[in-house]
């Protein structure tokens, strides 16, 4: 009972650090993370780059370890002094968590390099960004669902004309109504790549309609959400 | 006379059923019809991939065999649950609804493959965001003839400028002043293809003036359908 | 004295025919020359075309002739019904109706075609949506300037910044800070031709600060003639 | 002491002109300086140009000369006339000033031409368009901070997405995570260069996802800067 008082008292001790912003030593404990966080990120990025000699990778290797280490340590510490640990643990962020250390683990640091990219999303939890997209995106929910439907209506439709018209002149681009697609969702967010463009003057005719109309009804989804994310300041 | 009540009946029975949201079954048919056109959708789409085999197209032909059939059943039930079927025959949906099945008919499912696609079209009977458009459409119908007309104008006098520049230095580019119409719809939508672009110092400066009138002409008939579109939010 | 009379009452008589749009005369002759400038229009662009026939070609230089004269008759009759024609000489319209007719003259319907494009500004006398242009930009006149200005500077910053970066990279390519220019134009309006781009590791950093810093200040002078042209409609 | 008050009258009687532009005289020197900028900024320009003859280099030599001159004069000048000397020199257009023609006398005018782009900086001293970004910067500086790391997240992750999809299909385009930013970046502006786009299928439906999400956080900041832009006008 003494010791489990001492155990108590070391949670109670801890929990504010690991929990709030508002101590000192919250803040700190929020940078070594963070920093962490961006220390992974940037290494993981490093690590794609092809031309890497053996003895920067093992550099980055033993980065990697200690990383993972001190990931590890954070995820127990977290679990610990939680009061309800089975409800971290399947919450959006304690997934985060868990995804950001179980790969190393159980392949040994092997081929699922790529999931550590899920790490980024550790630094969410201290983003005051994530909570206003959370607002926008609850306020103007119902009206994404009716934009983003007409907006995929618009895309279909546009893929159906651009193959129709162009898929005899260009049957190696223009190969099924997917292509189609890809052209849609490129030009109507006036990406424009270049890869994919009609060259018959019915596809051209096509085209400028689809952008008169189009280009207002692909839009409004993002306007949408630009607008609500401005609106939700004043309330954050 | 007896044999007419129960068709009467039998009628009254069905209508809210097909023409209503409100009734549990109601909702039921509409699910139904709508995952139909989907799922007609998805299987035109898979059809114009090239690279299926024989057995695979089997399984699309009966698929869009028993898609006619229920769609030719809910046309006749629709028709007769209808209090003025010239009425309905001739309406917009009346008419998307023929044109779902007359192809199939007229040539056995032979070439007017690409006529399916109208089917898409079916489900904006179901769409919220359609009735918005429409009134967004008309709140803004002045404006945007206006505002289109001044559009097409800047395009076409773009188009004639580019051509008189580009012309001379790239002959098998800009032919004619159609692909002058093609580059300005283009360049003044920001798409930016790259599949013709202007080569010589005098196209280029001529490019330079175009989009820094151009841009704020083109983008208004967009950016008043959008804002138009969530001002109606409020009134439905 | 009794000649002079009738002259003064044919004008006085063809006056509102030409000058307004109220009496249903007058709207008939607007529709006419509307529909003469639309020909001439269509028949310049089609003329452009590379591949047409000796015959198709008769035809379009008949329709040039007919219509440079009945473009010769309105102008002497604007003239003649003017109460001030000196005005009308060198007022806006009164200078796009000479250039419409003059070059054929001058080369017998020679080299000049180019400059028949032109007549195209004759349908601004009959828009409505060049009052509110003019009167948009009157209202941010002062606006545009500075932000023009701007605009400009980031432009040339940009193409500065982009040709160290790749001139040595590109020497071909970024052959001047003219060329960076036309990248920056191409860029900042993000039309993205895909003629230009850096391919240095220097020169992508770059252009990804240009974009995130320029994108906003470019987009800053069309957005504000964009959301004036919607104020103006309720002055209009 | 009458010596000294000479120059306290000099003085007095000078800096109203570099200091102020409600005088005359003061708007006369503000507008030979800025012609001196234009013509610098003109004359780097043409200097970049690759075939300039002999002749044309030795005009440039001398206007760039003489223009160094002109601006340690204005640098002297304004130092002289200024209460505090060491203020000016520290400050943001002190050091511009200084910049502008210090690298011609640390090289004699040698391989550090580039830093002549600098003095295209010197005209913001002139240009009201900066105050107001300055106003609208502070404004929303918060804003700023929160979209734009919500941006730089969004194009971290796509461009982490875009490797593991396209890596293994173009080993030689997206060689490493650096060139999935180089693609995020074109792609969420909708630049689109051209030069890398997604060729597989799980690749091009990643990339309709991130347009789908992306367009709306990218566009934020942007958008914040312009309407921001537009509120502080009221108050300049």
């Amino acid at each position: 009972m003494h010791r489990g008082n001492i155990v108590r008292d070391l949670r109670a001790l801890i929990r504010p650090i690991i929990e709030s912003r508002e101590t000192p030593a919250g803040r700190v404990f929020d940078w070594v993370i963070q920093s962490m966080i961006l220390v992974s990120v940037v290494s993981y990025t490093i690590e794609t780059m092809p031309e890497r000699s053996e003895a920067f990778y093992a550099v980055l290797r033993s980065i990697e370890i200690s990383l993972v280490a001190i990931f590890t340590c954070e995820y127990f510490v977290r679990l610990w002094v939680e009061k309800r640990p089975w409800k971290f643990i399947f919450s959006f962020y304690g997934l985060v968590d868990l995804i950001s250390i179980l790969p190393f683990y159980l392949t040994m640091g092997g081929d699922l390099r790529a999931l550590r990219a899920i790490r980024m999303l550790k630094i969410l939890r201290y983003s005051r960004a994530m909570n206003r997209f959370r607002l926008a995106f609850i306020e103007i929910r119902a009206e994404l669902a009716v934009f983003g439907l007409a907006s995929l209506l618009v895309i279909y439709l546009a893929a159906v004309g651009i193959y129709i018209f162009e898929n005899p002149a260009q049957p190696e681009i223009f190969r099924s109504v997917f292509d189609g697609i890809w052209w849609a969702v490129a030009t109507l967010t006036t990406v424009g790549y270049g890869d994919v463009y009609p060259i018959t003057t019915g596809g051209k005719t096509f085209t400028f309609l689809v952008l008169a109309v189009g280009l207002g009804v692909v839009a409004v989804p993002s306007a949408l959400l630009a607008s609500s994310l401005s609106r939700v300041r004043d309330k954050d």
